[in-house]
């Protein structure tokens, strides 16, 4: 009998361990495995540029000149408070805007640097994402870092993928932005 | 007897393995408990703005003019190395430097968006923390990201949460940083 | 028999109770231990500065002017493309770009802030570092935040350890960047 409890003790010993390690190597998989974030969604970024006369329409205005470094704009520096969308409407309901800067930082050809946040304040969404990185515009799509999180996204970490969806001159582009977030809590 | 070592055994096991479990999951609820950060501090940011003629009072300046985006300064651009104190007095002791750069970033009302290191070079601290977020003046609060910190703030992550205290127009304010860290190392 | 049974799987059990608390405890001890940081490597970041007639080897150039905040340059800001090379040559083949940006941030001395990716784009290395902090001048060396990653770097965090290593005016410098990570994914 005594045998039996004994035995019975072990085997729950090792089913909880079994169950604990499962758990913890499942949490730890949710945090590095690249193909698996914790969050996800897809949203458009959409900088319409201020002209002069568009107070109503724009979005964005540069706040530096280029230097003349090149011809391709280098150091022209650009604030935005722009909607983001879920679909590639500009017109459709912003879910969030995007607050920031980028600028253009390449004498040879179009490339650009963003630092800003994603804010959120829906139902289906309060706070904010940090991001920044480069935006490497010769690539058809390009990393750049989340590197935290406010609110509902509290202590976030994670990867914005950018690629340009439409670019109109001086006057508009937009880009698909895929926010991938690896560390939810 | 030998029953006896292995219930012995068996419960010893048990013990280690709850005696573990408990362990990581309060080092798991350290990091991700919003209510438990492992280390915060409440600091006041002074920033005193530069008018010409006031070099030696004044802690920030204006880089990039407003753009004519709307009413609200649309685009100013400031850098700043402003003292932090433990209470509001700006003449108080300044436990740390504020050293980054904050803009305005919106047409239709104030709003601002931070990026700045806190430097801490007293007997209390050695080190920086590096924070960046948007600072969406119309909130009572609001939270910035504190994405990484160096020396006694090796590898730290947290929330800084600002509450605007003081705002005297276009020469001084004051804001209130609750600083949280979730990651200490 | 049975005894014996109960006997060895308790054994089994604390065993695997061992190792895996030893691999636990090994990958905690990685992140955390500032003398092992999971990746490290020395490079050296070379900035060339805009005169208005060296375009080929300019990689930086000023978007706003001082403000006049003292003598040092406060508020002074550059956008850079500069090469990253592995020993001190300016010449030597770039491994990485850094693109960012840096401004002059004290009244009394010189002191700056950057933020910026390092670029990296060669069989050895592709992705990104994403950095931020303050680059306190008066100190040997100073410790900024490698705050995020992207391709081979993937989620990686960490420490950049500045060092100026050649300071010539307003025409050339060359800091020594001692990257370390403590996250690597």
């Amino acid at each position: 009998m005594r045998n039996l409890v004994a035995h019975k003790s072990c085997f729950l010993v090792l089913f909880l361990l079994l169950l604990f390690t499962s758990q913890f190597s499942s949490a730890t998989k949710k945090t590095f495995n690249r193909d698996q974030p914790c969050k996800r969604f897809v949203l458009y970024f959409h900088d319409i540029l201020f002209g002069g006369n568009d107070v109503a329409n724009a979005t964005s205005a540069a706040v530096a000149n280029e230097t003349g470094l090149g011809n391709f704009k280098f150091g022209k520096l650009f604030v935005f408070d722009d909607p983001m969308t879920k679909d590639k409407n500009y017109l459709s309901p912003a879910v969030a805007r995007a607050q920031g800067f980028y600028f253009y930082d390449m004498k040879n050809d179009y490339n650009a640097w963003f630092a800003y946040s994603l804010v959120f304040n829906s139902t289906e969404h309060k706070g904010t994402l940090n991001i920044m990185g480069a935006d490497i515009m010769a690539a058809q799509t390009r990393d750049l870092s989340i590197v935290g999180g406010t609110g509902d996204f509290f202590m976030a970490r994670g990867i914005a993928t950018f690629e340009t969806d439409l670019f109109q001159g001086a006057k508009y582009f937009r880009i698909k932005m895929d926010i991938k977030l690896y560390e939810c809590y």
